[in-house]
């Protein structure tokens, strides 16, 4: 079967970022360790440039069409792509329109405007924000940079995945499950091809909340399969309408089964973040560690890999998280 | 001059830290860099193992103090030096004794005790943790492991500025004044140390809380001066009755002027550490970050590099620091 990223593109994003983006780093703690009664290992993400892992897909994607010469660039998304694209269109001189849901966090809209970006709202549970970029698009002259769906935002994705080849190997992990919060799947996918390629013992495993685990679903099904909801989860990162087209066949392929969580269990994640790593996550970037700390049994290994994909979130939220955070 | 530490003697530590503590990040945002109106990039030890820099300290003196046979190991420390050694010692299998004050953060006091350490509490205004600490040293036959007066933990410490150095060269940054929280000034001595050998454009600046600026008095009087109170700040971190003996020649002949900041300013700086950079500052880890944010007119240069020294706070005084986060 042919996927629509190759190891190659992952490898090309990365020269493309270059020294733009944070190497983040590969965190642990006793405490943390002591909570899942195994060693936890966290890719914390959420210290990358804009807060997300986001920040690495819009980079490959926006510098290798300012190369190309186009006019400005529009995204659509619920605060961290939006950043990510914002921040790299800014830094190769490009406009960017960002089309955001009107119940983003205040934080990600705000974030987004500071970047330098034009912001457009719509209702999430009533209009498709994939007709939206596409009529703006045209009007304004612009190139969409799809979220998940595009080789290469997958491909800048996937970078996290070569780092964490090389953070594992350098702590002598070489077998463990990385698990992976997911929306659309771009993250998972390129991580699954990179780590695939370079520490093929690390096995990804995506992971979503309840009610919103159409990639849990859909690979145990084996086709792609809808959420019957799209709005009323805290965790607004990872909500998407179904897996990605292009994504979906990479996870088929390369990923176990998918590990669904509680927003209690995220926001508790949350909480063992703040205490144990002194990291910000917000819920849907905490839905990985959930599962690493929530749900040993479905996770075999003596070592687990959780991602913390990202940490823009309102400080309301962040209070009630700290609400129930281990003392120690 | 001959000073008690030698970059030998910091490079050794390195060696015998290996891989057992984190090299932790350094960060930079954009949202940081337009509050401070310019390039800033955070050190970031609250992401150390336990914390806080102080695990490099406990790590360097413990496991030579292993090696030697001792029986035990007693440290006085608010909390993160406590971690540091209870970290070290259990990791070496040995006892480890904390005296801490009696107004320790909570989280402090749970996360030593979650270390396997024995924990004896004092109070922090009427009684000297100098004097406890040697008693009991002698009582339970232990060893004792000082916070910053012991030329094994400022070694120590000073791998944090070897890191420093070589991330800040690959960043393209050859000249920038590095600002650290200063308590005893072990962390600033010994990256100071560091910096002299491996990147001597970065000049150190030491940052301290007002009516706590022990530090900056005695480097502008030329000799070692005392603070008034002992207690009633909320950087409790970074109290410390004077300049250490070891530590003060050190930062006399290689630190600029000290810089001294509000209580206001440090839970500001660790709003926007949150905001920005995702991570969980103390009051007395964020007085480097506020400084660099907030006394530009006292710091010259394009960029200014600060040390975020430690993360151990309590859900309630950082829900204070959130009030006061930007928005974006």
């Amino acid at each position: 079967m042919s996927l629509a990223v190759s190891i190659d593109d992952i490898r090309a994003a990365r020269g493309r970022i270059g020294e733009a983006l944070n190497v983040t780093p590969l965190l642990s703690s006793p405490g943390l360790d002591a909570m899942a009664g195994r060693r936890v290992l966290v890719k914390a993400e959420c210290l990358q440039v804009t807060g997300s892992f986001k920040a690495r897909g819009g980079w490959s994607a926006v510098s290798k069409l300012a190369a190309e010469g186009v006019r400005g660039v529009i995204a659509f998304s619920s605060g961290n792509h939006a950043q990510g694209v914002a921040h790299a269109a800014r830094a190769h001189g490009l406009a960017a329109t960002i089309v955001m849901p009107a119940d983003a966090p205040a934080a990600k809209v705000a974030g987004t405007e500071a970047l330098g970006a034009d912001v457009v709202t719509y209702d999430r549970a009533g209009e498709s924000r994939e007709e939206i970029g596409a009529r703006l698009a045209e009007e304004r002259g612009l190139t969409l940079v799809r979220p998940y769906d595009e080789p290469l935002v997958i491909a800048g994705q996937g970078t996290a995945g070569l780092e964490l080849a090389a953070q594992a190997a350098a702590k002598g992990v070489s077998q463990a499950e990385v698990i992976v919060p997911c929306g659309g799947g771009g993250l998972a996918a390129g991580m699954a091809l990179a780590l695939e390629a370079e520490a093929p013992g690390l096995r990804l495993r995506t992971a979503e909340p309840q009610e919103f685990d159409d990639m849990a679903r859909s690979l145990a099904a084996g086709e792609r399969l809808r959420n019957a909801r799209l709005s009323g989860s805290i965790c607004d990162a990872i909500i998407t309408p179904e897996p990605g087209e292009l994504t979906f066949p990479v996870l088929s392929a390369l990923a176990g089964p998918g590990l669904v969580v509680t927003e209690d269990e995220a926001l508790r994640a949350m909480g063992a973040a703040f205490r144990h790593l002194r990291i910000v996550v917000e819920p849907g970037g905490a839905v990985a560690l959930a599962a690493a700390l929530f749900h040993r049994e479905e996770i075999p290994g003596e070592t687990v890999i959780a991602v913390a994909s990202g940490g823009n979130v309102d400080p309301a939220m962040f209070a009630r998280a700290m609400e129930l955070a281990p003392l120690a």
